[in-house]
């Protein structure tokens, strides 16, 4: 098992001090960040998204700078050889019991970081999905940030884990697609990527922007989010799934529908093996 | 401010060890109990709700002595003089990154108790409630249980601060009425005593359940769990709040309508405290 590194406000620390409101209400939001020789990768995709996150939650946007040399000393620390995940995790701190926070907040941060078992330029194997029993709720006030509160992503990964599958494509409650258990999704049709919209449910990911502000464009496709419905994903001409630590990986089965061909698929993850590379 | 004690798995503590599911995904759940005199009060609809909670989220049942001894261990240890609010956290301990969790799970218990600042079998002044904007998300798999995914209830708790009033009558994605922001919402009409149904959203409160089961009875009133419309608020008796915490609490304003007569709350109060000197 690769040993993890923990930094609590920047110190080395193996424990979080007590009370804390992101364990005790889920108050915070994380990021899961790729490092390569030290270097963060994407960070102004994370950025961007913690930056959301915050002023939803209504958390000081003023401890950005502090968060992030945090981040970067961690980098130095722990991950200055080959390729490590790191995650960095901002909770609304401590303070007296009850849901309402004191203000201003005194936020935490919470960073660990292990070695990555893989080389995250090499796709992974196409995988296998079925569509999961478990709906994702809905709730505007919390869709497309990454907060703490993942115990729908749980059962989720349960489910996947109980029917043997590689991941499971999750529904809304209204029926249409969001994402997988933890991955967002795009489809391919002609030359178009598409990709679920996420206004009232799921993340939007890193890489989900990422193909849709620049890789799409430089294959030469028009990328876009728009309402997908299960019948949408069987009639694509490929189906990927997308995630900072898997990078993009080809789908080769939904339910019954199969696809064993993904050029346009194959064409975008070399191109994010590229810029994980500049 | 009152001194917390904090215990982790049965040792005094003033740090959760890292990793934690319950801060990284929010994966566990927790209850807030009363104590008196070193005696965890209606501890059997704390255990009950527990026991379901853990059931759906597949934690391992056989736990529940362990946390029971540690319970009472608090209780004893610094719980033992007046009364006391005490958080029992029960989370899916550590492991390795990703929403998955090992199976079976090695559960960690967070207790952390502090003095309480009021006697809670004396009600709290009648309490001043708007409607409030946000409206909590859709999602049976989690209805009804005590989750850490609390982010919902933060920023509805910063709302209605920032509104000025006591707390929020807070509404599903489908306009019915749930919950306030914090406690469960009962209406009085003629003998009926009527609570919404929280098959979407919503936590079902042991106090909820003391009365449904228990307490209407005892005052002669039929007491039911149905759909609620903001409208049968309105034409209501009275209205009344309940958590573990402030007890019942009356209702005197919901906007425009006010009341200043809460003859069968104030009989379910009596009810109450005696129930909590017995």
């Amino acid at each position: 098992m690769p040993e993890t590194a923990y930094w609590v406000d920047g110190e080395r620390a193996a424990a979080l001090p007590l009370p804390d409101r992101g364990l005790f209400y889920g108050d915070g939001l994380f990021e899961t960040l790729l490092v390569v020789s030290g270097r963060p990768l994407l960070q102004g995709l994370h950025w961007q998204r913690l930056q959301r996150g915050m002023a939803r939650l209504g958390f000081p946007e003023h401890s950005l700078p502090a968060l992030e040399a945090q981040l970067l000393a961690a980098c130095e620390g722990s991950a200055a050889e080959g390729w490590h995940r790191l995650r960095l995790t901002v909770t609304r701190g401590g303070g007296e019991p009850g849901y309402a926070p004191a203000e201003p907040a005194q936020l935490r941060c919470i960073i660990s970081c292990q070695p990555l078992a893989r080389d995250p330029r090499i796709p992974l194997p196409a995988a296998e999905l079925e569509v999961a029993e478990l709906s994702w709720g809905s709730q505007p006030a919390l869709a497309g940030i990454k907060h703490l509160n993942r115990l729908e992503q749980v059962l989720a990964a349960r489910e996947a884990r109980e029917r043997g599958c590689d991941d499971l494509v999750v529904l809304g409650q209204g029926g249409d697609v969001i994402s997988t258990t933890s991955a967002n999704l795009f489809l391919v049709r002609d030359r178009w990527l598409l990709t679920p919209t996420l206004e009232q449910a799921g993340i939007a990911g890193t890489r989900r922007q990422l193909i849709l502000e620049e890789l799409g464009e430089a294959c030469g496709l028009q990328a876009e989010p728009v309402a997908l419905g299960p019948a949408d994903l069987a009639a694509a001409d490929e189906l990927f799934l997308c995630n900072a630590v898997i990078g993009l990986r080809a789908v080769s089965r939904l339910a019954e529908r199969r696809w064993d061909d993904w050029p346009v698929t194959r064409q975008l993850q070399a191109a994010y093996a590229e810029r994980l590379d500049r």
